[in-house]
C-alpha cells in the first residue's frame, strides 16, 4: 500500500488534453488538479494516485478518440466505472489519462422474448435487474455493490456475487462486447446468440480487468425469476458443523441459490451494525436461499433441514416474508461496513478453496491471525469456496496496515497451499500481482502476457495491473518449456 | 471440398521423423503410406489430405517431443482425437505432422467430494461420466458422438450435445487444461478452482480448433446426477406450433434438460433405420426431457403437458420406463445416420438461430431446397435455436456434392440474417473457414488473428483451419478502426 505524491501532469499531457478538449468537447475533458483527486482511488482506498488528464466520455466515439490518442502518444490510459473495485484495478496512472466511463449509461436494448439486454458500460449493475423485472426476468450476478457498481467494471473484474453458486459469474452472462482495443480499433466480441465461432476472445476479456482494452456496450443474458424463493438462517455451535452442512448439501444434489457463511467475529460485527438478530451463541451461520419451482424448492428446504439438523444446527430459523428474508440479507451484506463498528480499520481479502478445505482453512487463518495479533472476521459465499477475510486493525497504530496486509498475503498463501486461488472474485488490479508467480508458473503467466502484448504491444492499457512485473512486449521468449534437452540438443 | 493427390514426405519430413522416432521410440511414427491413410480426413470425408508423419503419444512428452521439432524446424502440425469431427478440424497437412492423442487416455484422478476428474485427452467422452458413476455424478456434455469422441477433441471444437439447453457446452465444464503451446511450452490454463486471476486463456482455448497448442491434460467439473428424469414425444402438424411450443416453455421459466426438435423428413428417415413409432402423420415432433428432483420434474413435466395442449399438439407420449425413454432418444440420435435410409448421400450443416426465428428460418430453408432442388431434413436442439439441416443429395450425380454445400452455405446465410451464427457446436475448421468474414467484421478477425499470432507466430498449430485466409502474423496493423479521422490527422 502506497501514495506516492504527485506531479503536476507533464506539458505533453496538457497539450494531449487540449487537444482532446477540440475533438470531444472541453466540458469532458479534466485536468484542474482538485478535481483530479476525486478520481485518485477506487474501493481499495489504500493506493492512490492522483490520475495526468479525466476523461469524462459520454459516447462510445469519445472513448475511441481519447483511445488513439493515448495509442498515438504512447500515453497509458485506464478506465474506470464506478471505482467500486476492491484490488485497485482502477488506481489511475499519474502520467496518464484515466477514462470514467460512468456517462455511458444508456440501456441500448431490452428484448425478454431472446432474454437480452445490451447495455453501456456506465450503467449499474441493479438496473439491468429493473429493467428486466416487468417481464420477470433478472440479471444473474449480484455484487454486493450492485446499487453502484457498474456493468462496466463487473466485466473487467468478472465479478460475482452471492448468487454465483448456481447461477456463475459475469463471464457466464456476458454474450457479447463492442471494445475498443488499446490502438483504438473498435471489434465486437461474441454476440447475442449462445455459442460463436472463432477465438473466445470475450471470456478472455471478461475478467482482464482493463488491460486488453475498454468496453464500450455489453450484451447480456437474462435468467427467469424464479417462481419462489425460500431463505433460511441456520445457527451451529461448531465452524466444522457449518463447513460439513455445506458440503452435505451440494453432495445431496441441491444447488442452492446461495449458502453464505459467517463466523462468530462476523456474526457480532453485523448484530452491532444492522441488529439482524443472528442466533445468540451462535459460532457459525449459514444463511442458505433455495430458488426455482415452488414445488421444488419446498422438497430442497426439507432436505436442506434435515441435514442441518444432522449436523448439530441449534437453530433453524426460515423467513416467513420478504422483510424477514430482507433482514436476513442484511446482515451478510452489510458485513464488509459493519466490521467497523467494531475495529477502527479493515482490510479485506479474498480467495478460494476447495469446499471441502474449509474447515483447515479458517483454523489456519486463526492460527495466522493469532501470530499476527489481529483478529478476522469471516465472511464467505461457502457454497463456492469463496473467502472473504475482513482483517481488523488500528490504523492509528504504526506499522499495523502493513502487519494486516502482511497476514492478508499469508492467508492467500494457506489458500494456495490446498489448491485454491489468490482471487474469486475481487481481482488481482494493483494489490496482488505480486501474488500471481505463487500461483502461476512462470511458463503460465508468460502465456498470459503474450496475450497482453498481442493486444497492447506498448503496455498502455491500464498499465503496471494485473500482471507481475512483465516482461517487455518486444522480448519474444523462445522455447519456454524447462531445462534443454540432451536428447533434442544432439539430433538438431 | 477437394481430395488433393498426395505426394511422398519430403525428404526433410523424413529426417524428421528419423529423429523423433530416436526421440520417443520407433513404435510411434509412422511413415508408411498405406498406414497413413487412416488418418486422411475426420467425420468430413469430403476432405481428405494424407499426413506426411504420423505420432501415436503415449506420453506428454511425446506430444512436447514431437511439438518442439515441429517448432524447431517449421514444420506444421495437427493433433487429432478420435477424428469424429464434421468441420474438417483434423484433417491432416501432407507436408506437416498429424499427433494422434486417442493412446493418451488415463483417467488421472476422480475426486467426487469436489466434483472432479482429471484425463487425458484420448479419454472417450463417455467414460467420463462412466467413471462418475459410481458416485451419482455425470459428465454433463453429451454429443451424439458420446461413445467414441474424445475429450481432447471436445476441448478443441467446445462440444455440445442435447443437454447443452440446461447444463452449458463443453467451456462451462473444463476447469482446467494443460496444453502444449506451438513452441513446445508447457503451461496450465485454469485449475481445480471455479475462479482463477489473470487472462482467461482458458476460455479462450477451448474451441480454438487446435490452432493454439495441444491438450495434454483436462480437468472437467462433473454435475449431480438428477434424481428423476422425465421424457416426453410430442406430435404436431404445424412446424409453428412446435417451434412456438419451445418457446412457450422457456418463457415460463422451465429450463428442460433437452428439447429436440425434428421435422417429417427427419422423422421419415428415423422411422425407416430404427422403427421408434413416432407419432403418425406428424410434420414436426419435440423430444422434451425433464431432470432434476422429482418433485420439480412431475410440476414441470404437468406445466410441458398443458402447453404442448395449447399450441395444438395432437399426441402426447410419456416414457414410462427406461426403455421407452432409450426409444424416444433412438429416433432423435440416430437421425443423421438414418438419413442414409432414405438419400444416397448427405451432407449436415449446423447453424444458430434466435430460438424465436425457427419457424421463419425453417420456412427460408424450405425455399431454398426448393430452388436448389435438394430435400432438406432437420434435427434440432431446438432450446438452443441450433440447427442441424441434413441436406440430401445422390453422391452419384456429377456436381451434386457441390450443390448440396452451396445449399448448406446459403442456409448459413439464412441464419446470420437473423443475427445467428454459422455454427454451433461442429466447429468452423477447414469447411466454414470462408463463412468466417460474413460473421466477423474484418477488425473482429483481425483481433483474433492477434492471439493466434501470439501463441503460434510462425502459424504451425493446425494451419489453414478456423480462420479465413489469415494475415500472416509479421504484419502488425497500424490503427485499424475506420476511415482516418481528419480531425485527429489536424492535431497531430
Amino acid at each position: 500500500m502506497s501514495s506516492p505524491t504527485q506531479d503536476v501532469p507533464s506539458p505533453a499531457l496538457l497539450r494531449l488534453a487540449d487537444r482532446l478538449r477540440r475533438l470531444i468537447g472541453a466540458a469532458k475533458v479534466i485536468t484542474d488538479p482538485g478535481q483530479l483527486r476525486t478520481y485518485e482511488c477506487d474501493g481499495l482506498t489504500a493506493f492512490r494516485v492522483r490520475p495526468g488528464v479525466v476523461v469524462l466520455a459520454e459516447h462510445r466515439d469519445d472513448v475511441v478518440a481519447t483511445v488513439r490518442m493515448c495509442a498515438e502518444q504512447n500515453v497509458p490510459f485506464v478506465a474506470r466505472g464506478s471505482g467500486t473495485g476492491l484490488s485497485g484495478g482502477a488506481v489511475p496512472v499519474a502520467d496518464g489519462v484515466l477514462i470514467v466511463l460512468s456517462r455511458l449509461r444508456r440501456i441500448v436494448s431490452v428484448d425478454p422474448d431472446n432474454a437480452r439486454i445490451v447495455a453501456e458500460p456506465g450503467v449499474i449493475n441493479l438496473w439491468v435487474t429493473q429493467q428486466a423485472a416487468p417481464h420477470r426476468q433478472a440479471y444473474a450476478p449480484d455484487p454486493s455493490s450492485q446499487q453502484v457498481c457498474s456493468i462496466g467494471g463487473n466485466v473487467a473484474e468478472n465479478s460475482g456475487g452471492a448468487h454465483c453458486l448456481k447461477y456463475g459469474f459475469t463471464v457466464n452472462h456476458v454474450m457479447g462486447a463492442e471494445v475498443v482495443l488499446a490502438d483504438g480499433a473498435v471489434v465486437h466480441l461474441g454476440g447475442s446468440a449462445p455459442e460463436h465461432p472463432g477465438f473466445d476472445l470475450l471470456g478472455a476479456f471478461v475478467g482482464s480487468e482493463g488491460t486488453l482494452g475498454v468496453v464500450t456496450q455489453v450484451t447480456v443474458r437474462l435468467i427467469q425469476v424464479p417462481e419462489a424463493v425460500q431463505t433460511m438462517l441456520v445457527g451451529f455451535r461448531s465452524v466444522e458443523d457449518a463447513a460439513g452442512t455445506v458440503s452435505d448439501i451440494i453432495a445431496a444434489g441441491i444447488l442452492p441459490a446461495a449458502i453464505e457463511m459467517m463466523d462468530a467475529l462476523a456474526i457480532e460485527a453485523a448484530e452491532a451494525a444492522v441488529a439482524c438478530g443472528y442466533p445468540d451463541g451462535a459460532v457459525a451461520v449459514l444463511v442458505i436461499e433455495l430458488d426455482g419451482p415452488s414445488i421444488e424448492v419446498d422438497e430442497n428446504f426439507r432436505q436442506v433441514h434435515a441435514l442441518a439438523g444432522a449436523r448439530n444446527a441449534f437453530e433453524i430459523r426460515i423467513a416467513r416474508d420478504g422483510d424477514e428474508r430482507a433482514l436476513m440479507w442484511r446482515g451478510r451484506k452489510s458485513a464488509f461496513a459493519a466490521v467497523g463498528r467494531i475495529s477502527p480499520a479493515y482490510y479485506v481479502q479474498d480467495g478460494v478453496i476447495p469446499r471441502t478445505r474449509l474447515p483447515e482453512v479458517l483454523a489456519e487463518i486463526d492460527r495466522l491471525a493469532a501470530v499476527a495479533g489481529l483478529r478476522v472476521a469471516n465472511v464467505f459465499h461457502a457454497g463456492d469456496g469463496n473467502l472473504h477475510p475482513l482483517i481488523l486493525f488500528d490504523d492509528t497504530v504504526d506499522g499495523a496496515v502493513h502487519t494486516a496486509e502482511r497476514l492478508g498475503f499469508e492467508i492467500l498463501d494457506a489458500c494456495l497451499a490446498v489448491g485454491g486461488s489468490i482471487t474469486g472474485e475481487h481481482g488481482v488490479g494493483l494489490e496482488k500481482k505480486a501474488k500471481m508467480a505463487d500461483q502461476f508458473s512462470a511458463d503460465d503467466l508468460a502465456a498470459m502476457q503474450l496475450l497482453r502484448c498481442a493486444f497492447d504491444p506498448a503496455g498502455i492499457a491500464n498499465p503496471g495491473k494485473l500482471m507481475p512485473t512483465p516482461r517487455l512486449c518486444g522480448e519474444r521468449p523462445g522455447v519456454r518449456v524447462g531445462a534443454p534437452d540432451p536428447a533434442l540438443g544432439e539430433v538438431f
